[in-house]
């Protein structure tokens, strides 16, 4: 939990500059991946993103299945030519930016495997290291802290970026919502990499990408799914979060 | 992480019924006890519970310190007469209900003194077990896995809830704000201690007690408030959160 690595918070801005937390990039020409994209989670972000105009790759083991999702995500939003499937490993190659939305169980071998293909790319891990009994969801221990830590760990050249935790995938994969409120916590060590993903947030209707923290503490963010799946059993909800006090955008 | 204890949902309702979530008692006649109310947070939410009407008492180490904070706290509100100040244990005796609001390296030494005042009551829990370095705030580990675990295991006869983690205390104490938004998390084992405290929390304006899991879970909920200090740095805030999606009450 205590990784030291220094990186300056304020990116390449000159020193004293303060840059607006709500200036984001442009990431409307990202191509994106989401890897596990044929799962609930994966799935209903890829929609998402492919409503809103992205190029999406779902990517699978099975490359099969990647191409029937991608054709089902592509119908779903009247936009087939937008999304493709691929195996994880040539989808990883295609994007810009990788997301990570395999089981947690999946995780340490699908992301050991693809190092080079996620070389110096975003990666947005979304994996909650959870375990179920009978009284309901309580999160797992991780050797490194947490799953964004674990593959910061295993992907030293990528830039890990821990995101899209809470967000119901029922939700999501209902396009008769026109939005899904919900502050997508952004957490990660690289400023230019957090602002991108918090911006991929920003694209989804409903949606907006805060800043969280580093890497450090993800553990607790991934974590807080167990509450909120608490939450939903208590309020028969599709419960989120979101961040209140905040200035506007 | 993994207490097994069997406490039933459903409190003494009938097997098969389903209490309304938002259904909570009237909790207008209770006296609260605020342990370490001479701190920032636990003057906040002693000044806001006496300015709803309740009676409070504040408790610190140092009786004298106590009564001069609420005389200070009777004043702020215009209502000396609710507001009185006492040594922890006496305030904890004169209570109905006690929260526990004292700096995480106090945290064991004050409880593990008051398991007697503090016998069959509901001890709310609002510690955070943080650590702070130059990049900012991070959890710290709690051999018991969390602070309220730790009180839970320091009063087998109290009932502890964790709640009030993540509430500003700026805010709070700010009686020009009329209300304070936010979504409190409340976590434990006994519904109708958790029950209580939801209703505690709604006294306060701009505020809802959400039920947000067992006290297993808390450790990710009192850890939370690193990132939300991250939030306020980026941001310049005093950030909390709220829970999306529930239906109304």
């Amino acid at each position: 939990m205590e990784r030291q690595e220094v990186v300056p918070d304020s990116g390449g801005t000159a020193p004293g500059a303060r840059p607006d937390p709500w200036s984001l990039p442009d990431v409307s020409s990202l191509t994106v991946a989401v890897l596990g994209g044929t799962g609930e989670q994966g799935r209903g972000l890829a929609t998402r993103w492919a409503a809103a105009g992205l190029r999406v790759i779902i990517g699978s083991r099975v490359a099969e299945r990647a191409e029937t999702a991608a054709a089902e995500v592509g119908q779903a939003v009247g936009a087939s030519e937008v999304v493709t499937g691929m195996g994880n490993a040539a989808a990883a190659a295609a994007a810009d930016v990788v997301l990570v939305a395999v089981p947690w169980a999946s995780h340490e071998e699908t992301l050991a495997a693809l190092a080079e293909p996620l070389d110096g790319k975003i990666l947005i891990d979304c994996v909650n290291p959870l375990g179920f009994d009978k009284q309901g969801a309580y999160a797992l221990g991780v050797p490194e802290g947490s799953a964004a830590q674990q593959a910061a760990a295993l992907l030293p050249n990528s830039r890990v970026v821990a995101a899209f935790h809470h967000v119901s995938a029922k939700l999501l994969a209902d396009l008769t919502l026109p939005e899904v409120h919900a502050d997508v916590l952004v957490l990660g060590d690289d400023r230019a990499a957090t602002d991108t993903v918090q911006a991929l947030a920003g694209l989804i209707p409903g949606m907006r990408g805060v800043y969280a923290g580093r890497l450090r503490n993800a553990h607790q963010v991934e974590a807080l799914t167990a509450n909120l799946i608490s939450v939903n059993r208590r309020y028969r909800a599709h419960a989120s979060v979101a961040v209140t006090g905040l200035p506007p955008a």
